[in-house]
C-alpha cells in the first residue's frame, strides 16, 4: 500500500557483502525482514511481483563505475522508483582461517572488482601470491575459510561470519573508495523534497548522438539543472544505440526540475523517471544556492507575469 | 473600453504620407476619426492620455531600416500593445507643377530616406538636377507645389493633393520595397492566434552580450520559436547597453511561446510584451508545422506526464 | 601608398559638426587637409575614389543609435576598413544672436536628433517655444546668426564660427553621451594589437535567424569572444533579411579571433571585415584577461599537440 | 619499430574465445605469433613492454555494454593506440559432451555475461535447468567436457576444442549481436584516412557536469563532428568524477577533427587520444556527406581568406 513504510526487504545477496551492510544502515530494514536474492534481477522481480516491499542493490562504485545490471533492469520491465540512496565505504581485508605471514600466501581467492581495486597493494604486500577470481566477495571468504585457498580479499563484514583472522586491514588503493545503492519500490509519490535531493532518469535519444545528447543537456541547462552523473547502456539493438542514464541535482516537486523533466520528454523518444530522493552524504556540504532566476520563486513570478499578459494586462 | 474597436485613430502626418495611405487600408479607419500627428511621440502621447483609440506608425522599411523613434518610444513610457501591422508598398514618384522635361530639372525636393532609396534612378535620368533635402515626403510635395523646387520625390497620395504632374513613377532602385506600419493601443488582451502571428517584445539583457544573447536565443530555440528581426537600439546610458526588439513567430496564446516568454522574463534584466497580431502578407505563404515535440499538444502531454510523476503514477 | 601615414582627411560635413571637433583630435588630422563632404557616402567614395586618404564619418550615438547610412555604405561597396575609433563628447549648448532671457524665446532650430537629445530639458527651461526642425547642427546655428529664428541648439564648435551667444550649456538630456566616429581608409594591414581592440564585421546569415544567429553566437563563444555591439540592417531585399554588424573584443591577430573568424566565414553566408583597432576609451578601464584555455599560448600548445599526435607521437 | 607491421600478437584469453575468434580475422594475426593472456592488464602490458606487438582485447558488447577494465587500462598508464577495429557476430551455443535432450539439461555452466545473452532462451527452452556462473565461455566449455556440469553456454570456437556436441545454435536473445574489439599498439602514425574512420579519445572534464560536457559537444558541434559513442568511468577518486571515452566519427588528419581536438585539448582538464582507425562495417553502409561548410576545403579557403585579411588584403 503506497505510503506504509517498507517491512520487507531483499538485498542483493549472499549474506556478508556489502550489500548486506549497506541495508542494515537503514533503521527500517534493521527492523524489518531481510531476505538475499541470487542476483539483482531476482531482487527486483521480488518487489515487481510484491513479494518484497523494497529492494536494495548496488547502482555504482566509486572505483569499479556502474553495476550494468542494474542500470539494465532498471530501463525495462515495470517501472521502479529509487526512494532512497546508500553510499557506504568499501573496505576490503586480506583474512585466512588463521594468522599467516603474509610471505606465506601462496594463493588468495578474490572477486575480480575486489583484486582490481587492491591490485597495488597486493602488488606491494604479497608479489608472489596467485590470486584466484570467485563470484562473490562473500564465496572468497566462504572458499578461504573451507580451505581452499590460503587467504581471501573480503569484506569487514565476511570475516566473524566465517570465523577468519584478517591478515591486513583497508587493503583497498583508493582509500575512499564508496559503493553506492539504490533501494527500490514500487512507483509511488516520492519522499518530500530536502533540498539536497538527486532525479535519477532513463533516457532513450534519437539518432545523431552530438544533436540529441546537445539537446538534452541544454534542456537541463537552460533550467540549471546540473548533472552528477551520466553513464550509457547499450539498448541490445546494435552498437551505438544507447539508454542514457542521468543523475541530475534536484527534485521533481520543484519546478525547475519539473520544467527540465517536461522539456526532456518533448526531445527525447523515451523517459524513465527513476525518483527523486536525498542525496546521502557521508560528508556534509553546503548546499548551492539557486542561479539566478532560477528559483521556484522566479518560475512563479514568470507564470504570474505571462498569465497577466495573456490577460490582457501588460502593464 | 478594453474590447470596443478603435474608432479615434491617429496617424503619423502629415496628410499625405504613406503612413496615411497605410492607415486607409484598416476598414475600421476608414470608416472613423484620422488625426495627423507631427511626430511619432505626439501620436503615441495622444493613445497613452486616452485622446486617440490607436495609432499608426512606422516601425521599419525593406530599405531604410528601422524607424528608431518608434522602437524608442515602445521601449519607454507606459506600454502600449501592438494590434495590427500593416505592410504597404513603397513606391515614388517625382512630380512637379506641370510636365517638365527630365533634362530641365535642376532641383528636386525629397526626404533623405526617399533620396537614398531613389539613388541610382536619380543618378540615371536627373545626373544634373541637386536634391535638397527636406522633412518628410509630403513636404516635398508641398514644395514644388509651391514652385521652391522644380521637381519632388513624393508619394503617390500626395500628388493630387497637391496638384502636381507625375514626370516618373516608380522610381525606387528596390521595386519591392516595402515599409511595415504598427497600429498601437493601450494593452489589453490580444487579438485571437491564426496560426500565422507575430509576437513582438523589447527585452534589456545583463552585461556580457555574447553570453546574454546565448542564453535569450537558447530560450527561444529550445522551444522552437523563431525570430522574424532582431533590431538593437541604446539605451542612453553608455555606448554598448541596448534594448533589442524581437518580432518572434507564433502567439503568445501559444504554449511554446508562452514557455519562451516565461524563460525570458527569467534570463533577462526586463521584458516588455508589444503584442501578439496576426502577420500581414503582401503574397500568401504555406503556413509552417510545428517542429516535432513543439505543438501545444506535445506541451500539454509533457505537462500531464509530470503531473503523473508527481502523484506518484510514473508507470 | 599602403603604410604612409594618410594627409588627406575628409570627413562629413559641413563645417562646425561634431565630425569635424572629433577629426581634429587626430594629431595627423591637425597638421593635414581637412575637407567636409555633404554626406556619407560622398566622403567614402572620396577614399574609394583615392581623392583623400581616411574619411571620419559618425558610426553610432549612445543616445540616437547607429547612424545607418554609415552602417549601409560601408557594407556595400568596395571594402574599406576602419583604422581608428574617436569617442566624443557629445555636448549641445542654446545659442542666440545675442543674450536673451530664456523666457523670450519663441523659436528654436534644430537638427531633431539634437531636439530629441535635450528634450526634457527644452521642456523645463522653454515649455513655449516652437522647435523647428532643420537638417544638421550647422545649419540651425547658421539660421539663428541669420536671425530666421530667435535660438539654435548647436554643438560648442558651432557657436564661434557664427559668432553666436551662449544662452546655456550642457542642455542635453544624458550628460555623458558620446558619439562614436570611425576613420576609414582602403584596405591594408591592421594596426598593432595594443591588448584593448575591437574587430568590426558585417556579416550576412542564412535565413532561420535563431538558428543561423546561434550559429554565429556559438563560433564566438568557444574562442571567448565577447560582442560589445550588435546592428541589423535590411539588405533591401525583403523584410527579414538582414546584415549583422558586429563589433567584437579583440584583434584578427590574435589566435582565437583568428579562429573565430575562421568559423564566421564557414557559417555565414558572407562576412567582410571591416577592420581590428584600438578601442578609445574616454575612462581607461581594466583589461579583462584572457579566459582560462583561450590564450595564444593555449592555442599554440593545442595545434603542437594535434600536430605531435598526426606525426605518431600521443605519448 | 613504427611502420613495421606487427607480427607478435597477444590477446584476452582463454584459447577458445571470441577474442581469438576476432583476432584470427586480421590476415597478419592469421600468419602471426598469437598468444593468450589472462587477463586484459596482462595483454596490454606485454605491448607495453615490448614483448608484443599488438594486442587483442574486447571494447564492447552490443547487448552487455562497455568492458570496464579495457576502457580503465587504456585511460592510465603509457599511451596506447587503437589501430584497428573487428566487429564480430557474437553467436552461442548450447553444447554438452554427448547429444542430450534439453528436457533432461539439469546444470549449464556459462559466463554471467553470455547466460545474461541468452536470458529469455533458457526460459523458454530449459526452464528447469540451473545456470553456474563461471569465468569465462571458454571455462564453461572445458567444465562441461569435464563432466563437472551436463552443458555450457559458450562460442561455436569452443566446440571443436572441447570435442563437444552441439545442442542448439544461435541461443541468443538478439540475433545480431556483436562485439567489438581494438587492436592496439605502442603509438604511432596514424593508418591513412579512408573516409569512413573513428576517432577515438578519453577526456577528464572539469567539474560542473553540464556545462563542462556542453563545452565538449559544442566543439564537437561546432566542426560537425558526430559522435557514435560515449562512455564514462569513474576516476577512482570519488562518485562524480568521469573519465569519457568518446568515438568520434573522422580522422584525426581530417581538419575539422584536428579542430574539434583542439579545441577539446584546450577546454578539458586532459584529452587522451586513443586512434584514428577505419570503421569496420559487417553491412558497408553510404558514407555521409560533410554538411556545408565543414570539408578540408572550406576549412582551407577560411584559412586563406584569414591570411589575406591579415596581410591587410581584405578585397
Amino acid at each position: 500500500m503506497p505510503g506504509t513504510p517498507p517491512t520487507r526487504f531483499v538485498y542483493l545477496g549472499p549474506e556478508g557483502t556489502f550489500t548486506e551492510a549497506a541495508l542494515r544502515t537503514i533503521p527500517a530494514a534493521e527492523h524489518g525482514l531481510r531476505t538475499p536474492a541470487r542476483s539483482v534481477p531476482e531482487a527486483l522481480e521480488a518487489v515487481r511481483s510484491g513479494d518484497a516491499d523494497a529492494a536494495l542493490v548496488p547502482l555504482e562504485n566509486s572505483v569499479g563505475g556502474a553495476i550494468p545490471v542494474t542500470l539494465d533492469e532498471l530501463a525495462t520491465g515495470s517501472p521502479l522508483m529509487i526512494t532512497r540512496e546508500v553510499v557506504l565505504p568499501v573496505e576490503f581485508v586480506l583474512a585466512a582461517r588463521s594468522l599467516t605471514p603474509l610471505a606465506d600466501i601462496r594463493t588468495i581467492a578474490a572477486h575480480p572488482q575486489a583484486s582490481a581495486q587492491c591490485r597495488n597493494w597486493l602488488r606491494a604486500h604479497t608479489p608472489d601470491a596467485t590470486v584466484i577470481d570467485v563470484l562473490s566477495n562473500a564465496a572468497a571468504a566462504i572458499a578461504a575459510a573451507a580451505g581452499e585457498f590460503d587467504a581471501a580479499l573480503c569484506a569487514p563484514i565476511g570475516v566473524p561470519r566465517n570465523r577468519l583472522t584478517v591478515l591486513a586491514e583497508k587493503v583497498a588503493d583508493h582509500s575512499d573508495a564508496v559503493t553506492r545503492f539504490a533501494l527500490l519500490t514500487r512507483p509511488g509519490p516520492a519522499t518530500e523534497p530536502t533540498g539536497d535531493d538527486v532525479t535519477s532518469l532513463a533516457l532513450s535519444i534519437r539518432h545523431d548522438q552530438v544533436g540529441a545528447l546537445l539537446s538534452v543537456l541544454t534542456e537541463l541547462s537552460v533550467r540549471g539543472v546540473n548533472l552528477s552523473r551520466i553513464e550509457s547502456r547499450p539498448t541490445g539493438e546494435q552498437l551505438g544505440t544507447y539508454v542514457f542514464f542521468l543523475d541530475c541535482t534536484g527534485h521533481v516537486a520543484e519546478t525547475r526540475m519539473g520544467e527540465a523533466l517536461k522539456g526532456l520528454r518533448r526531445v527525447c523518444a523515451e523517459v524513465r523517471f527513476l525518483g527523486s530522493y536525498p542525496r546521502h552524504r557521508l560528508t556534509p556540504e553546503e548546499p548551492v544556492p539557486s542561479p539566478p532566476g532560477l528559483s521556484d520563486t522566479d518560475f512563479a513570478d514568470s507564470a504570474a507575469w505571462l498569465a497577466r499578459l495573456r490577460a490582457g494586462d501588460s502593464a
